[in-house]
Order: C-alpha cells, then sequence, then structure tokens
C-alpha cells in the first residue's frame, strides 16, 4: 500500500474528489482473457449506490462506470475480454451542486479529515470532503468488481451486524436475508430496531456507527505471504483503509483474548471425503498469515459519521473557536454503505493474494 | 509491505527461523548521522527477552545483537553514526536444542502455522515453529530501536491490558506502574488476578489470551498518506502481522460502532498555548488517515497460544486423525511478550510516515 | 517501476491503448502547493505531438489534457494548486480511424511487439499497436511536465544527436538551435543533411533510427539512491522504457570502456565561488549513483520503426509464413518524437530522485 | 528496485561495506522445494573471487558464504530445500587490513564516489570504499547463483568484447574460450593484445574500461511485464547499477541508431519444428519489453577504476585542492571481474520476470 496505490500484483491506483469533474481507479496487474464490461461493474456501484434507502446520503448520481481501456473485443474473443495491460475505470461527478461552501471553508468541522488534512497539506479541496468523501469508495467498488472475476471460485459477502448498540443475534443469521432489507442485516428481527435507531438518530441531526462483517469462501489453503505480507495483515490494512473504519478483527478477533488455547485452536478431522477438515473456524479462515481453506471471517468496526447537524465546538483555519453544525445531505450510518465497499476490499486482497501465491508456487 | 519486508521509506526486511543458526534484519532507508551502537538495540531486546518472568517461555538465550553493517565511527563523528546505508543487524541462535521433533514433524498442531504453511509450501521446517515462531519478533525488536531513533521527538510505549477474561480497570491506569511487574500492566491491582489465573493456565497446560495497548506520544499533526497508505491502515498491518494477533483497533476502536456522532468526534478549542487542542481522542490520534498531533492509540488482540500440553485432535501428513499434545517449552500467554513487539511495529510505522511525510512536504 | 507504474515517490500510473477511448496517467505523490493548470501541461504535449513536421507520423489529434483530480483553486489559493492528492491526467483520443485492421489483426508485424504480446497475453489489441503504440507516451510527456514543476531549479533539456548514420558536429552544438528545426537538432549544419536522409527513407516506405541526448542542469549534489536505487540506474530504466529504446549510456557511456582512468575521471578544483568544480563530466553528473552537482547527462538510441511499408517476411497467427507491408501512417523516424518523451521521463526520475533525498535526509 | 533492494517477487536485499565485519543479501521470494547448499553458491562466488588473475585486484579473501535462513533439510527432502521463506546469505569479511586511511580519509578521489556520497550523507565510510566498493557485487553473485536455480530452462553467460580500446573479432565467438583464459574472452586471438595492454596499464598506475556482454538462453516468449517492467527496463536498471557501468544496450543496441527498419527488424518464419522462428535477433530477444523466445542480448560498458596510482588534482574535505593518488590494492581493469556480476543480475532479473508472469498469466 502505498499512497493511493493498493495490491502488490492485483494493483489499484484511485484517484478523485467528491466533487471534481470525476473520480476512478487504474487496476494493474490483472490477467488478459477475463471477460469483463462495464455493466459487470455497474452492478457492484449501484449496491453501493447512496439513495436506496432513506438511511443514506441523499446524493442522486448514476455513478456510470466507463472502461476507457484494458480490454478488448473482436470476432475471436468471444465478447469483451481483459488484455493484461492496465484497466482504466472513469465514474464522473454529475451531481457536483455548486452550494455555498463558505462555512466549511475555513472550518474544520470535529472528527472530520479537515484539520488533518490542512495540516499535513497546508491546502485542501473542502468541497464535500475533497479527497477525504466517502465518495471514493466508488472507485473500490468498481475495483472490487474486477477483483472477483480474478477469483472466480471465492465468494465474497458481507453484511451488517451491528448499528449502534443494537447487534444482531448471530442465532437468526440467514444470508438470504441480507439483500431483503436496506440494512444488509442478515437478521431479520433487528430490522425493525435498526430502523427505530435510525429515525431517531436522524430526527436528532446526529449519527451512529456500525460493524461489518465479510466472509470469503472458496478461498483455498496456502494463500497469504509471511510474515508481511500476511492475508490477514493485507486484510486488516485493506478494511482499515476505508473512511471511517476504526478497528478490524479475523475470526474470532477480540474475544479470543479472553480464551484458553484449547477453546480457541480449531481442531481438525479428516471429512467425509477425506480432505482435512476444521471442526471449528476461530482462526476466521487464516493460520501463520496463510489461508487454510477455511471461510476467510473478518469485521470492521465503522465510527459514526462526523458529519451532524448538531453544532459542536472546533476551529477555524484562523485559529479562532466556533460552533460548527455540518449542512447538508449526509450519512446517518456511513456503515451501511461500508457493506459493498468491504466486500471490494476483500475481493481485491484475495485476487492479489492469489496470484502472489501463483508467482512464489506456481499454485 | 511485501512479503518478508515491511515499510516504505524506512525499510524492515526480516529473516530467519526459530532453530536456524541466526536471525535478523536489514534497516534500509534509515537517515544518516544518528548515533547508533548495539547496545542502543540490546535494551529494548532484553526486554523483550523471554524468561524474564515465569509465564513467558523458558527458553534461554542471550539474544546478543551484532550490527553488520551501516554505521561509521572515526574521530570526527562523535561516536558510532548510521550512514544512510543498509543497517544488518544479526541474533545468533545459540539455543537450538536438537531435542526430538519426531512428533510434529508431521503433525499439524491444531491452531498453529503448520498445515497452512506446508499446504502453501509443500515443505516446512518444523523445528520450533521454523518460520512462525515468535521468535522472529526478534528482529521486529531490533528494528524498533532503531526506528525510534528515526523519531527522538516521539515517545512510544505499551501495556498489557487484558488476560484472558480480566481486564485492567483503566481508572487505575499508571505508566509508571507498567515497568514494576513482569506482566507490563499499568494497573497494580490486577497483578495478582493475572498471576493467579496465569498459575491457573500453566498448571492446565493451556494458555489464554490478551489485550496490548499501544501510544505515541508527540507525534505531530500531518503524519500518515492517504488514501492506501493511511496511519491507521498502516498500523493495522503492522500490528496484525505480528504473531497471533487477531485485531486491531485505533481509539475509540470497536466501542465506536456504539456511539453517536456527537459522542465520538472529538471537539476541538485553542489550548492555553494557542495551538489546537482537542478535548478527547475518540479518534486515537488519526483522522482520515493522517496524524492530528494528538497520542496516537491503538490495540491489538493476541489469541491464546495453540502449542499446548492439552491433548488436541488434528492430522498428521500423511492425513491421519491423531491427537496431539504440544511438548517442550512454551508461553501460557504470548500477549506479554507481545508488548515490546507492538512498541516495535509502532515505531516503525511511525518512522516510515514520518519519512514519507518529510518527502512530500519538506516537513 | 512496476508494471506500468514507474517512480518511487513521485509515482506515474499511465493506461490506455493507441485506438481506445482515452489515455492518460495518475501522478501520486507530487508535493501539495504547486501552481498546475492543463495549460501548463499542454505546452509540452504540443511539443511532443505528431504533425509538427512531415517526418513525423500525420495523425492530427488535439491532444488536450484534462486535469480530473488533484489540484483546488479558492480565492486564497492564488490560481490553481495542487493539493498533495493524486492527480488524474486524461486525453482523449479524437481521431481513432475505424479504418480496417483486418489484415495485421492476425499477423505479427516483424519487430514489432505484436508477437510478443500475443505470446504472452493470448490476446491483444493490435488496433495501431494497442497498448505498445508510441501514442502512450503523451502520457508520460504529461508526467513530466508535472515533474519538471516538483523540481523548478532543474533545467531537463534534450536534443537529437544522430538520425541514421548521420551524426551532429559537437562542435556546432547550440542549444538555441534545437526549437528551430523540426528534427531537435542542436547543429544547424546536420539539418539539411538528415532531411535528405529522411525524404529518402519516406520514399522507400523505410524507417530510421536516431540518438537523443539529455542533460539536466541544476540538480544539487547528492540524488540518487545507492544501490539498487542509484539515479543512473533509475534513468537507465526510465530511458529504455520508451518505446524503441536499445541504448542508455551515462556521460562518456560507451565510450569510457576505451578510455584510461586517468583521462576519464573528473579532477576537481574550487570553483570561482570557492564551491567545489569539475574540470570535466565525464562522469555525466553521476559517480556511485548520486548526483555530483554537475549536469546529468544520458543518450538514448532508437531503433527504427518496424512500421514500414516495405515487405516483409513473418507469421500470422495460424503460424502461416506471410510478407507484411505495414499500411497506414508511421514515423520513418520516431526518434524525432521521441526528445520530448526522454526530457519527461528525465525529469520524473529526477522528481523521484528529489524526493527520495529530502526523505532520507531532510534536503 | 528501491534503495538496497532489487526485483519484485524475487527480491534481493544486499547490505554492507567493503571493511564491515560481513556483508550479504536476503533474497525473498525465492520458490520453496528448489535444492540449494552453500557449495551451489560458492561456486559462483569463487568464479568472481579477485586474486584469480594478476589483473584484479589481489585482496585475497576465501569469500565463503554461509546459508542462515529459508533452507531446510530433513529425510524427506532428498537434500536440503529451500522453503519459500527469505534465504539470508553471509560472507565475512576476512581480510579487512587495518591499514591506514588518514589521506582518503579526508580527501575524494576524483572519479570515485567519495565525493557524491559525502554530499549526500555527510558521513561516509571511507575504508575501501565502504558501500560503493565492487566487494559489493559478492551479494549480488550468491544472489544470482540462487536466481539461476529459479529459471532452471535458462542458461545465462558473459563475456568479456573489449578492454580499451581493444574489441574482440566477434567472428572468431567461441563461448568454450571464455573459461579458457582469465579474462573471460571469447576470443583466443585477443587475449595477448590485452594481456599487452593491461601490463601496460599496470606498470603506468593507470586502469582501463571495458565491455561485458551477457546473453541468455532458453528464455521463453512472454516474460516482461510492459511498460515500465519492460524486460529490457530491468535489464537495463540492474545491470547500470553495477559498479562503474555506464552504458547498457540491448541487441544491436546504439548501432541499432544507423539502421533501416528493413535492416533491423528480426523476419519470422517457421522453424524446422513448425515453431515460430527468428531469421536474425537485432532486437535481443525482446520486443515491447518482452521476451521473445530468442536469447536475451544485452551489453555493458565498464569505465576504467577511478582508483588508479597517478596523482589527480582533487579536492579534500575542508574543501583545499591537493593532488591525489590512491595508494593500495586496486583493479587495473574493473569490467573483468565484472563478468560474474552481470550475470548474476541477469539471472536475478529474468527469475523476477519468470515470477511476474507467472503470477499475471498463470504461465
Amino acid at each position: 500500500m502505498s499512497h493511493n496505490t493498493f495490491g502488490h500484483l492485483f494493483r489499484v491506483t484511485t484517484w478523485g474528489e467528491s466533487h471534481g469533474p470525476a473520480l476512478g481507479c487504474v487496476v494493474d496487474g490483472c490477467p488478459p482473457g477475463i471477460a469483463l464490461t462495464a455493466e459487470m461493474i455497474q452492478a457492484f456501484l449501484d449496491k453501493r449506490r447512496p439513495g436506496s434507502g432513506k438511511f443514506v446520503t441523499q446524493r442522486q448520481e448514476p455513478d456510470a462506470v466507463r472502461i476507457l481501456s484494458g480490454v478488448f473485443e473482436d470476432e475471436r474473443t468471444n465478447g469483451q475480454r481483459t488484455t493484461g495491460t492496465p484497466i482504466s475505470l472513469m465514474i464522473e461527478n454529475t451531481d457536483q451542486r455548486s452550494k455555498d461552501y463558505s462555512e466549511i471553508a475555513q472550518a474544520f468541522r470535529p472528527g472530520h479529515a479537515d484539520y488533518a488534512y490542512f495540516a499535513k497539506y497546508g491546502v485542501r479541496d473542502y468541497r464535500g470532503g475533497g479527497r477525504s468523501s466517502a465518495r471514493e469508495t466508488a472507485a473500490r467498488v468498481a475495483a472490487g468488481a474486477v477483483a472477483r472475476l480474478v477469483i472466480p471460485g471465492v465468494t465474497v459477502r458481507a453484511a451488517l451486524t451491528q448499528i449502534g448498540p443494537h447487534a444482531i443475534n448471530r442465532d437468526n443469521w440467514d444470508w438470504d436475508q441480507v439483500g431483503e432489507n436496506p440494512y444488509w442485516s442478515p437478521d431479520a428481527a433487528v430490522v425493525p430496531v435498526w430502523e427505530e435507531h435510525l429515525e431517531k438518530i436522524r430526527k436528532a441531526g446526529s449519527s451512529t456507527g456500525a460493524v461489518v462483517e465479510v466472509e470469503a469462501i472458496g478461498v483455498p489453503a496456502g494463500w497469504g505471504a509471511p510474515l508481511y505480507g500476511k492475508l490477514d495483515a493485507e486484510l486488516a490494512a485493506a478494511l482499515m483503509s476505508i473512511n471511517a473504519a476504526k478497528g478490524v478483527e479475523i475470526g474470532e478477533g477480540f474475544a479470543s483474548a479472553a480464551l484458553t488455547g484449547e477453546d480457541n485452536a480449531d481442531a481438525m478431522r479428516r471429512g467425509p471425503d477425506g480432505q482435512p477438515m476444521f471442526l471449528s473456524n476461530h482462526a476466521g479462515g487464516i493460520l501463520g498469515g496463510i489461508s487454510t481453506g477455511q471461510p476467510v471471517v473478518a469485521r470492521v468496526a465503522f465510527k459514526p459519521t462526523s458529519s451532524i447537524l448538531i453544532p459542536r465546538q472546533t476551529l477555524n483555519e484562523a485559529g479562532e473557536e466556533i460552533d460548527l453544525r455540518t449542512k447538508g445531505r449526509h450519512d446517518p450510518c456511513v456503515g451501511i454503505r461500508g457493506v459493498p465497499v468491504v466486500e471490494a476490499m476483500t475481493a481485491c486482497v484475495l485476487a492479489d493474494a492469489f496470484l502472489r501465491h501463483r508467482a512464489q508456487t506456481g499454485g
């Protein structure tokens, strides 16, 4: 991970600000010969798109992705295929309301990246958060759509497991529920609770945190490059790099601190097919930084959005003490939109791990 | 992070197995002119060294570090100084008991990296865990000692905040206590509780997890390179790459998921010195991936060691179902030794962030 | 250098094919606060643009560059400034004649990348050479324009010193001549010779090689990162990566093989200003991979274009032996257009070296 | 290539100064399961070793290499095998004569890296040239020995083709001759000419330049990663990073500038085996940055060593003008010892290209 590029062999470089003319990414290192169309990427962008529920930001943009390079089609290719050259993806910003930014132009929103960017660069594009806007995650989702095609045997899927203080009941977990409610909840029972909580938060002009859980099924044993390219270390970096992420855990995660060795270690037996089988998955599918063949499981904690309507004490660039409330559209719970982003980053990490594994071992 | 190298500009490449002739690292990119002697590194290695308490592994090695390159001294240098060329550090393995490995040579210890390494590489150095041994962390600690010298204004210090189910009482936090007990506890009151718990674990031939908290004081605002070299993303990768780490959080971390925006965002006022001052530190000193000038705070969850005396169901390389107990020395709580390692990795990440910041901004 | 990214801290990722919708690059790591407009980049693109002479390809494209991200302007910034975030540059391909590619679609042009791309990827965008087209160098020139702004004290300029067998007379060297003829010749006397040679080549449907020399003035002593990031090694990679480049030399280059130590080593004396002064520059401004403060001097050999009208023996994808002549527009001497590209790559390497030097030494 | 690491997937990090306790390298990313012993590496080090002829430096060191990590042997591995973990190689410096360095300690040898290192770092290990010593190439040769094992189907071999003004007669080229004379000459006829020239140079206390040519046979079509990881760009960087290298060319190289397109492009026909066959190899086995299946051919120009006995004008650190002659052992022709180093770097680049190719294409 280097500034605006992530990945080693499946390399994604993203660019763009919230209110610039466009944003996008360059995906480099993608294998050749993979069927890829804009529509295949668009499907994932539509899933991420704000405006699908009333508790995500009301910005209305089609987020239409264009593929500018890296694909080719003629009568012999059986549809459009990747060529092994860099894939440039662009999404134009069509909804850049030229609204009045005079207030935040000179003020640091508490809990936002405003102050840190200013301290670092001495100049900042404050419009809509500029580079630190969650809008940049559209580029991640687009890249993730490509990544999935690199590892066709792997299914990456995420769900929301907590909003504010309300966690799901894991006994109710049903992946089929995830697409049936606007919060990606795998537990139908918690949906009305979340709805009520979000309504309260929205009315108060406040925001709330959330937790997303992701799993990747079909990852074979052997992916991951110890010691510093460990699969869990790469996942941790990728997930922590998402806007508003404040924690990442793998498998049992923080709960493992309270366990004993015999309760935490996953015993092995031969499965019905004679293959190695684990009797539990406290490890979250990763041991020694290498995948074990079990589902890879991670969780990400998202903090509550800092852009809220409740006035907060802060400073402006001149160093004066002011009270600031962030007007305009905002997400009461940015974690909801984090679900497809967590999936995308996980897919990118796995595609990269696959290529690295193939490089070193041929497999 | 690329296989066995971490860092971008302050680059550390580690090498070595538990039972090979030696282990070490190459530190590349260190600024020139810094006073550096083996003794300055040794002090941190001694702190990490097992055998300082009865609840860490009984392996007795001096862990004497040698500097093989990258330093120079003559009458004009005022002691030995770094030259800007790669610093090679080596620690010989003097205590490689040539014991009987016949059992684990062909068996996969449950919860250990054995199976994953075998699945990946088809060959593995099983002696003492080989490359996946916690012994490798000696090289990290050595590198961390150099990293601290690159950022002399920054203090990095860690403490243990939980062993098994027993967390400290944060109201008792006293940094002066940390060096006063063998568990790096900042809470004197919890020490007897931990002691009893560890004794029970040890007698049972079991192991227990733990949580380490680290803080870095003196980090100026502006370090970190969004979007994928974010300071928190780099920290997450570095800390998750430590043996047995299963979770990383920054500032409020997972608890932030339950908060509201107004409770989580850190308000700002001018401090007594007229400088920007935060009224709280839920952010853990990082916003938008960039340091804010507040203390950088992170926590790492360590799982219980997988090498335990309690027999566990597993397989051997031939695929046969066996029951295995791991004989020999082992750590009942690897998290204890994790404390200096967490400090070292944090120091390395910060040294790297400093150099990257200086490159782009001159600051 | 990694696939489609070059540079370490001043990182340029290029993308695009000759006949895709657009091409461009992402410049990452650029310092903030630098005045940058599309016009400033356009000036260099216009210089590179084909069609300025009759001996460069007749493709007529405005090559209008757009800045899609990484800059910001408000009343406080004194014009548009870089923000420290990735700068995305895009040039649309407006002149993609949908001509008949049926012949080369299945044939490998001798001396061209056709066969190698096909062997590597199994699929290739043959239209106009696809990714291997010299058109990609527009993105390099755009990036180079930004690089120059990062090192404002450095002047990078190049000239053509040989076309086919006709070298310039170095005694006639006059930098002011370079812009006065369509061949970037510093020697006015050679221009009619080259003109005649090119006319002959063009009429024959043939092509010719060339040599470009670049110098960078104002590079202070100390840039370059031994041992593998040596300034000359980075330059060699950057220049050899240009289409049709087959050789790179620094300073005395290949001629140094014939010299003795006393003739080759540049003696030093104090200059009129009391500063260290070299009495010659056989080293080309680089010793031990580090700049010495003298002008950095390099030369690049360009082979003759492989796309010629003279029929040549080759194979098609089916493995059949055919004779092929490449129809359509082509460059009789691609080296001419190489001049601004060599400048651009040199500027990028120096900007990167500057940032790396500043990171490690503060200077 | 980043400071002291070269390669992307086959990564070599070297360390060590001429007069430190040791030097060495860490080879990371090597595939597992490869038979590797110290003896296999030693064979190549012995070839490089100074002292095999009277025209290479008289330093007498066994250059005994030790493998400190990354290999394992038990009854199942059929000898010692790589494990996929980093391979640490160390060569102790046994011949560090603690001679009098008082003169060069404060003086800059003309043509040497002394001044540049001092300008960059402000401190330098002047003993024997420190990090800039040709002694570091021992680590490269050791790494190259490992690289060869990664690409067992490829033969990498080099020869000296020019010493001073005396080039070989290419019509006499005979690879079998290369090992039969102390100068790696493929032309037996030139040996007495070189001998006489070197004797004259040695007596004069002077030095001479040289040219090395390398070829790699058995490289399949498809290696190389355009556009900036082109095989020729990587080779150029690797070869230019060798001490005293001032020029690199591929295939026809600088001579291609004088050719026409029809003379330079290599025509293709089907070979006797029905496979694609080139009728010439002006390209040096690389087109578009990708290998074509022909031998990869490159040449490197080495300047004459700067350490000579003839007094030269220079400065000391205090800025005073002095005349300096470099006492002690030195190479009259460093290019001779460059032969195994050029081979090693070429092998490393090819091993890296192979792994990268396998990553992206599976091949």
